[in-house]
């Protein structure tokens, strides 16, 4: 295989790239098999790498049985792309290695997505960054991805002028333990022993609280907030004003929110609706009469964010303003399905 | 006893009132009860209805038993202060009977709410206005109460220009059955069998759909978000522009709400902070560095709306926004501690 240096596009000649999984067994590694299975990913060979503590463990990708590798200094001499979701330490220590040995990383922490070196990506809105790279692409945080979808093309239309989200999380946004411990507690509380609180520290089940990402700075904002304020306007290349409240909700794997937008220019509700129809990766669920709208279980497995609940913000001048409702799966579009559609544009490209 | 008209204050000589409840074996019922033992609420009789199918059953208050009965014509004839928590059609039919036989009633249903003779009334906000009552006077939306408790305060000081919020609500809104239906689903889920759909008619265990109030004309709001919309100016006795979703969450009884606001006038946060804190009602939890903030299990069985989270909104001029979450006991603040306390209000007037 050709050696290259950081910066260099070395997967542009591949039609069929060796890929790797970072994170393999983890709860968005586990979405990114199934991703790039559902996608028919084109692939010649298949690394997985875990924790040391699952060195050994085998995974099941494309009917093989693959056993999971520690990462090593020559890992990725052989990778064209490699998928990396095993925190931002691993990231940060392996990324630019993997790098600087010629694959191209693409990267679910957030440890480089506020590096100017590092195109931010989401294929439906910047999918022309990824030509960008120096070797590691950044996957937005999640809560970013699933509103940045339907915003930016309403953003493009309309221009934005303020957004206000409050969100809706799922456990698995904490990983698969934190599922587990949802899980758990449920189990616990109709025992009636106590509940099960090594991940969260509280009642979770019949609970909610503010996001348990830790608190940004002393602005009163925790991290999961400032990732959203932070990254969209990377993102969509230009300012954006969002405020933003993060909330973690008894839900296991989708994530909802509570979108309200004012816009510069006015809109009617008819073409906000033909302009989500027509833009990629959204289904409309906005069924009043039967009151289907976006839950997390309608949008688990589900590749498209669901928008609904699309009304005119009856506090601001009529256009001037709209309501709307979100779900998407958290492991899927605000995780590894980015990551993997990344993958596909960098193949394409 | 003395016969009154409509209109007639009957209670203003009363220092220990007959009282009443209708619908004492309800949530809210159950609370109301609570809460007029736990305020030492003075009486000298009381009466408590149900509906005919409960007839006979029998609820305990202030250490004595009672038969629930049926309500009927000459029912209130010997009553000065109904507090109804039977439902609107129960309130349509019998609050202006009561009221003409010279009961007060407090209603909490949203029959009558918007009625320009009927007060809207939450004590720390608008208690003034009991003394305009002519007979009923209406207990405003639980989301609308939890709400305006802290905002009232700031929109007096600092012109709140326009408020966003959404909403996390509990089972308990839907009634005891709802509750339960919530508690089986878990044990439904528990024991792998398929979830009981009675009154929600989908799964609401590990999953959030927005509120099943029925939808509110052609404008796209549910009645849930359209009361919040039309009670706030009544209550505030002045315009007030608030867009608001409503959700319904897996949470047994406390309702939570992601609250930003917009002022005129320009605010500091230590400013907002002493205004919360000397204003009645309210009890910060507001601890960033352990995360704890208002939560639902926080917020049961507590009389004063939790306010935490409170911030500068980074989206708009320093000092002319702010943000905050917010949790109060639905059955309680929510309901039955508001009804009891305007009882109280017509007690010392």
């Amino acid at each position: 295989m050709q050696k290259s240096v950081l910066g260099l596009r070395r997967t542009a000649g591949f039609r069929k790239p060796n890929i790797g999984i970072a994170g393999a067994t983890g709860a968005v590694g586990i979405a990114m098999r199934d991703c790039l299975e559902q996608l028919n990913f084109p692939f010649n060979e298949c690394t997985f790498w875990a924790h040391p503590d699952e060195a050994g463990d085998e995974v099941v990708f494309a009917d093989r049985s693959y056993k999971c590798q520690v990462v090593q200094e020559d890992s990725f001499d052989k990778v064209d792309i490699a998928l990396f979701s095993a925190g931002g330490n691993f990231s940060k220590e392996w990324a630019p290695k993997a790098a600087q040995a010629g694959c191209v990383v693409i990267d679910n922490s957030s440890e480089f997505r506020m590096d100017p070196d590092c195109p931010l990506v989401i294929p439906e809105v910047n999918g022309h960054m990824v030509e960008a790279h120096r070797g590691i692409i950044a996957n937005p945080n999640c809560t970013t991805i699933l509103m940045n979808v339907p915003v930016f093309p309403l953003h493009k239309a309309f221009g934005v002028d303020r957004a206000v989200v409050s969100t809706y999380q799922a456990a698995s946004g904490a990983g698969l333990d934190a599922m587990e411990e949802l899980r758990q507690q449920a189990k616990d509380w109709v025992d009636g022993v106590p509940l099960t609180q090594d991940i969260f520290g509280r009642q979770y089940i019949f609970n909610l609280f503010c996001h348990n990402a830790s608190v940004y700075e002393d602005n009163g904002y925790n991290e999961e907030e400032w990732k959203m304020i932070e990254e969209t306007p990377k993102i969509f290349g230009e300012d954006f004003r969002v405020a933003v409240t993060c909330v973690r909700v008894p839900v296991l794997r989708s994530h909802c929110e509570s979108i309200n937008l004012q816009f510069k220019k006015k809109a009617t509700l008819e073409q906000v609706y033909e302009i989500l129809k027509d833009s990629p990766g959204i289904t409309i669920v906005d069924d009043r009469q039967n009151n289907k709208h976006p839950e997390p279980i309608l949008a688990n497995g589900n590749h498209d964010i669901l928008v609904g609940r699309v009304r005119y913000d009856q506090s601001v001048e009529k256009g001037y303003g709209i309501e709307m409702f979100i779900a998407g799966d958290q492991l899927l579009k605000g995780a590894a399905l980015n990551a993997v559609q990344i993958a596909q544009l960098l193949l394409e490209k």
